[in-house]
């Protein structure tokens, strides 16, 4: 048996590595989720034990991949945001989809009875993912404005759809038809008339969906403000051919005391994303190029 | 709050569509298995109970997909064959490969208190998988013989290396060193002079891994045998410009029974694939184009 | 001035091989070649003198890449055949695509005054060009089939067009809307009662299009016979694991012959390649994988 | 003959649309111009006339496509910038690629007799070609900068290299030998005390290549000058996140009349592209995002 003789067939496979200095997004699903969501009775519209359990299975996986930056979910979904100069895998797209997607469906099946004591799983779910490269910051932004605007979308129909069916007593069909007219302010307005609702009153991890976010720790944090002195002292020298400003040049700093020091934190937020505050807040997590 | 504002982002997506009328592969791999059989004290050089969790997962990925027409697996692997004309998620690559690689390792983790009853699961495991094309036949064939003539000679060397090491007291280095200047027969030799071992003995289980392949029920093929009947008189007649042989003829109609017919079953063997013998017993696994 | 510097944008290159061991088509076509035709006033519905060009172009194709077995082309396309086997530059697939477009683009103006010599080139005409892989030889021999059926479907359909425009004095509108409801046979008749032109006999150039295919020298073809004479005489002691018949096993060594051979011609044909008969009788061409 | 039945060999086609805002570069490379700038006795190191051919190919190709915004040549190659938003063919790699590639090799063909009108073309010089995919305006100005920095080294050892052959007499290994030990500074040195030559004083379009630009007509700068006046009041108001200076405030507004603007103009520059100031004289070719 000549070893030989097969081995030349690893020379169909492919080398899918992803463009360079672009920002890598793994996004998985569940897959049949409207069926294993009625199977394990989750609540609705929300179920707040499966969001955690989501939760806790994209910081497994972010726990493993220290260029993950942030991952944001909602629902059944959750996208992983890899920095743009990941060499993770060589950058290569079926290692990286796979292995993100394999380690989350792991820990979910695992830490499940972490989460549902008394709900005994009953097969094994399945996630399914897909890559998408973003070239700039903002196309980056604009990806995970679109997943919380959609949460948001999700939710607030949701929330109608399931008054209407559980308090109104209303038929899916005919709560489907009612709220397929109706714009989002008249949802709002509905859910306040008729349900007593304040839909700004439902708590953010439905509203918003759920924000895992690498941090420094605030040991890093104090030695950066120490550079944050020596840096505006020095300014003035640069001899850069680009004018770096204040900002730029701490952002840069921040940057690098944050990938070289593996003790980064990961911190679970249910906050906006989509304006500027979140992103001014941690000049680290972008780059201007 | 604008839904169309972001939703431009989604045409980032590319189309991954694999090349039609080419086998599709999909293998995958455990994530630092050394380090997991180490931690849950597998049996060395083999396993029986992780290799059957692995033969249950892979059965479990083929009852969800019915154009996986056959599975491969040894060790920590597994490859799955999806057949040439399948339209499964459109045949897009991370689709395909998300999914399967997602619902091995749900179920390595769901189905494992049932093969390893006295051993907690520690941690969550990890597989990454990729996917590989080939375009006939033939190379298909060498792709599996690959992996099985892999098997063979990985379990000549680990049934040599533990036979050093743990009978023979030799440090896990120089068995290595031992190991590494001896070729197979020397192997042979030695695991019979100095071991008192039969390479040829060994479960087939381990020395060919294990082989899922989705067969016609009974049912099908007695049918099949009508038809057969049929055929041999019809073929005088055949009007087609290809010349069509008996055997070809048959081969064809076995595929249309068995696509077509949901209720195949799956059958699990531990036996040589890279000769003959196994393909001309299963016409409707291969095509003539 | 560093050239390290600014080397690593290299790195955001892709090496986009072909898949191996498939069919690489490069089909090349005239950019906005309407416009052209009548700016150079191409005799419609064919030119015999533009057809002549378009030949010339290919065969010096064919002439700088011996890998090439077989082109075709009708109107203003062709398509190259490169061999399953070629390691043109590693298949990349831009390389092959850029080369071939660019090479036929240039001989097109290089050699126009031969063909045209009273209508001086007006400006610098354009093709385009994409790359297809066929995984078997049927696929590639449909796709031939493809193009020549477009070209026996388009020649009639332009065949009549002119004869109701030029001759029977019919309005361009008025001739597509008469022909828009008509099937080919009912083309086939009106050409036929009403112009008098028995579409069949038409020259095969404009209802077949234009085969250029890589043969055997004489020279060559007289060994191949002697090896065949010696070849029936083994057959029986084929220690083969697969039954090899006679004609497969001169396919074969056909093929040998071909490929080792570079001094092979070049032959010009109108001939049918949709039937079996063209390619039964160049063995060499195609392979049982 | 029923068209349908080959019909599906189409879908064998692949999308390869490049990702969207990213610059796209096309660069081609003349084929085997060693020897054809020996058949046509080109002037060494540097001939005129086949630069000024090439710049006139590289004019006609940026005239068909308003969306190339800057090419950039030396020697027998040429680049091709696309600005980040084309839509230009669905943006697919094979038709930019090998569009561009046939273009220029047509007018080098065509316009070949204008250069060189004593040197008759002896037979059709090819070219082929890549495309790369940069996401950032940095990595565009990187990629520039890369083929300038090129263009220099290359041509201060060919400079010297020519010297030692064609004045010194030296042999061409000898010469090969002697400057592969020489850093540039040597060069420099050997240039001006062997053989009189200041290397700054050679033409700059040896020392820097060709760039060709495309710029807004005069007419529209006017226009953009009084917009620029109202800018200036507006600015106060600026309601938006993102804080915009004045000068990106222009950046945008320029762009904006550039692109919509069928009239713009295309000036050749043999300049430096690697500094600042000529991309900070022309904000509409760069984006900050």
């Amino acid at each position: 048996m000549a070893k030989s003789r097969f081995e030349y067939v690893r020379s169909f496979e492919s080398f899918d590595a992803c463009l360079l200095n672009s920002w890598i997004v793994v996004r998985l699903d569940g897959r049949n989720f409207h069926r294993f969501s009625d199977h394990h009775q989750f609540a609705k519209p929300n179920d707040d034990q499966a969001l955690a359990l989501m939760a806790r299975c994209a910081k497994n996986v972010m726990k493993d991949f220290n260029d993950i930056i942030l991952s944001y979910g909602q629902s059944d979904e959750f996208s992983f945001v890899f920095r743009r100069e990941t060499e993770v895998f060589q950058r290569r797209s079926s290692k990286l989809l796979s292995t993100v997607v394999s380690l989350f469906t792991s820990s979910y099946v695992f830490f499940w009875s972490n989460h549902f004591s008394n709900t005994p799983l009953q097969y094994p779910p399945t996630f399914d993912g897909r890559i998408v490269l973003y070239p700039t910051d903002k196309n980056l932004r604009d990806y995970l404005s679109w997943r919380q605007a959609d949460c948001h979308i999700n939710n607030l129909h949701n929330t109608a759809y399931w008054k209407l069916v559980s308090e109104a007593g209303m038929s899916p069909n005919d709560a489907q038809t009612k709220l397929g007219k109706m714009l989002a302010n008249d949802k709002n307005e509905m859910l306040f008339s008729q349900f007593n609702t304040n839909y700004n009153n439902i708590p953010e991890l439905f509203r918003k969906g759920t924000v895992l976010v690498r941090e420094p720790q605030q040991s890093q944090l104090k030695k950066h403000d120490e550079l944050k002195k020596d840096d505006s002292k020095m300014n003035g020298d640069d001899q850069d051919t680009k004018v770096i400003t204040n900002s730029d040049s701490l952002a840069i700093k921040d940057k690098q005391i944050f990938y070289k020091n593996k003790s980064t934190i990961i911190n679970m937020l249910n906050t906006d994303i989509i304006g500027n505050k979140f992103w001014s807040e941690r000049p680290y997590l972008l780059t201007s190029e």
